[in-house]
């Protein structure tokens, strides 16, 4: 057994399995110099409590009152779209990407403007407790190498995606195939190089319609190259009209998956977000690549995109996390993804959501709230790859952690006589905030 | 011309009308010393700072680049509810009402009990910018009373209803008709003779299920009985069993809103929450009877009740105003009622909702910022009977405000170089939140 450098006395709340949430109402949770978790005992089933605290050299951090759970893992965000936050959702896609989306990933062309603003973003999902995320930056090398920096210097655990665009796109944001292909090696070496487990490079093609056919080969070659073979996350089948275009454009191939599939794009290290109009065939791809799907109900019902049916991906065996997609998602808190996963399958559960033609009524049951918790910490760990480092507190994985306070100063929670430690929970879950969230750790070393 | 007893000076946005938000950059608002609007000039039409803050005894306001925008308007929120919010969300209806509604609910029978906890849900309300609120407390007389008594206190305005229910309901929690009826007389007179337009009440029939056809009669003739009506709040058409349970328990009426109509309870002060699956015939009927629908988006997302189709109401030209149905809905900020509204809108745009079976697809624009935001100022207070009270700043109106500060210590929004006031507005809209409202004013009185 590794040696405890400090002992968390509190209430534990962790997901073990989907479903499956182990409440312990006194645990201890130990944790060594590295980080990693050594033990999370009940104190209750200790015979004394020397068994849970006495380790020489160790620490002891009495939490009271307060809850510790894994930090929220987002599996999808836009890092340059914080700017502009919120702003336009009254725009359709088209008109937002040229109003917004494109002339302000433009401005992150420059590695000092961009700098500036990551920071800005990175703190923002830190404090919204996001202790793992999954980053778009742009397709500027330098100002996303600025993204990987300051990731480290924040202390979040980061996976940084340089953008490939070399089609469809306005002049002032495409690339040349070969210059794309080449930023993004040499990104790669970039963050490699770091030799941080803290910080990984993604490939990052925007989606099918702004990549060539050589491009998409080309990343998937490079990806395969490493091993393990480098992450790859992109955008799948998000809307009607883009799913036409994909498939106007790749008459060669039978659905919008496959060309993902057919250029060597999925497989176990893989994930796309949205992935609302799969068909069986797509989501059997899916399946059988081991690719993962990050939900993003925010930005599906913001953009109009449409409602995902998440229960059947599940029940199909595919595995799904959740993300933000800021900014087509309104906020970078992982706890609106889990209040929106409810409610997309909620309308999902009573016949809405994309197969509501076919009637799907009653067939697939909601999403309870620990289902949600449990997608937005193990769900997206697993689409990640990171199965094995983060999503819970089993012993050996890395303390990636969030410290709630109920009764926090100025908290939007009101607590009352007899509420049950899951009550609480569930409140923190729909009515809490950031407020809630007073400490945040990654791999040990706090960061809020 | 009133005489101005206080001139704020900053940026105002209020809506005039559906999708017409007036932004005045540098505005004066003059209130008197009863709290009543004088006049909102533009500055910068001015010929001298004299015609706006030059009037004697008048004390001016800096607010700087703060914001005015006129008090949420909550058209529907249960006040014993928020006792249980957040909690048991992933209950079907009848297990949610039985494992809290109704227990929770029992418990205001003690009005010391009753007082303290309405105190922390007017309390939370009102730190959310709700200025006037429209509550259902429960069938407890003295607690309801409390309940007035606090809402002036707290300096809120509002309308509170004791619930009536005397027949499908746990022995604890229903009355007989006649105490039932003549306690709604005893708390109308106890509101009435407040003589304080800051509070009135409402009767408050819980849902057809629950209240006999003689107390609903007994209550149509209990609201024309004063002069004007007094107004009349209940939940219609919010699931289908509902519907049906409806229909045959009254089956010589021949749709679930004529049997609120055929005891007299619908009229032009008669505001009725959710109306999701109401038919053509039964929407008309609200029409003609100038009565309101209180859309609960949250509520009806979370208790998965369907998607209301608002564009349809609104082009039919049914008063709408939002409502966050606490605890139905999971939280009392009127922001999310607005953002979940432009969300439930948006599915509607693409064919989800409850007509999805008959092929909408297309025909409703969602709805944008501006629309939802007059929807939960002036269009609550159209179906209040409070238009010419509150809801935007025209001349005449109480000072009913919201001072808002984007830059607030600890906001959840970040501001950036060169966003303009309308990006803003947005910002706060979508991502803002209590710590974004530093003031409120009802009636020109501040209360927080
Ligand atoms: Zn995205
Ligand atoms: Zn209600």
């Amino acid at each position: 057994m590794a040696k405890p450098s400090r002992i968390y006395l509190g209430t534990v709340i962790h997901s073990l399995s989907l479903g499956c949430l182990e409440v312990i109402e006194r645990a201890a949770v130990a944790v060594d110099k590295s980080g990693r978790i050594v033990f999370v005992k009940d104190t209750s089933k200790c015979a004394t409590t020397a068994d849970y605290i006495d380790f020489p050299g160790a620490e002891v951090v009495e939490l009271g009152a307060r809850i510790l759970i894994p930090g929220f893992i987002d599996g999808h965000a836009h890092a340059p779209q914080q700017t502009f936050l919120g702003t336009g959702m009254h725009l359709p896609l088209l008109k937002w990407l040229e109003a917004y989306t494109f002339p302000k990933e433009a401005k992150f062309s420059d590695p000092v403007y961009a700098a500036a603003h990551y920071r800005t973003a990175v703190k923002r999902h830190l404090f919204n407790g996001t202790t793992t995320c999954s980053y778009f930056a742009t397709i500027h090398l330098e100002s996303t190498k600025a993204l990987v920096d300051i990731v480290l210097e924040l202390g979040q655990r980061g996976l940084v995606g340089k953008v490939n665009m070399d089609r469809n796109s306005p002049p002032f944001l495409i690339e040349e195939t070969d210059t794309s292909l080449k930023d993004t090696q040499t990104f790669i070496d970039y963050v490699l190089t770091k030799n941080n487990p803290l910080v990984q490079p993604v490939i990052t093609p925007r989606f099918i319609p702004s990549v060539t056919s050589p491009l998409l080969t080309g990343l998937g070659q490079l990806s395969i190259s490493h091993t393990p073979p480098i992450r790859v996350q992109s955008h799948l089948s998000e809307n009607r009209n883009e799913i036409a275009w994909v498939l106007q454009m790749h008459p060669e191939n039978p659905t919008y998956t496959s060309v993902y599939d057919s250029h060597g794009l999925l497989h176990d290290r893989s994930y796309m977000a949205h992935c609302i109009w799969c068909t069986q065939s797509e989501r059997d791809l899916l399946q059988s690549r081991s690719t993962g799907v990050i939900h993003c109900p925010n930005s599906n019902f913001s953009l109009s995109s449409g409602i995902l049916n998440v229960r059947r991906l599940l029940r199909e065996g595919i595995k799904v996390g959740l993300g933000t997609d800021v900014s087509g998602g309104y906020t970078p808190s992982m706890l609106d993804a889990i209040r929106q996963a409810v409610i997309a399958s909620k309308m999902v559960s009573i016949g809405q959501g994309s197969d509501a033609e076919t009637g799907n009524e009653g067939e697939y049951d909601a999403l309870s709230y620990a289902e949600a918790f449990h997608l937005a910490t193990m769900g997206s760990a697993e689409c990640l790859s990171l199965g094995d480092t983060v999503g819970n507190f089993l012993e050996g994985k890395d303390f990636d952690a969030l410290v709630l306070n109920l009764r926090a100063e100025g908290s939007p929670v009101d607590v009352f006589d007899g509420d049950s430690t899951l009550e609480l929970f569930q409140r923190f879950l729909f009515v809490g905030d950031d407020r809630n969230i007073e400490q945040v750790y990654v791999a040990g070393k706090r960061c809020k």
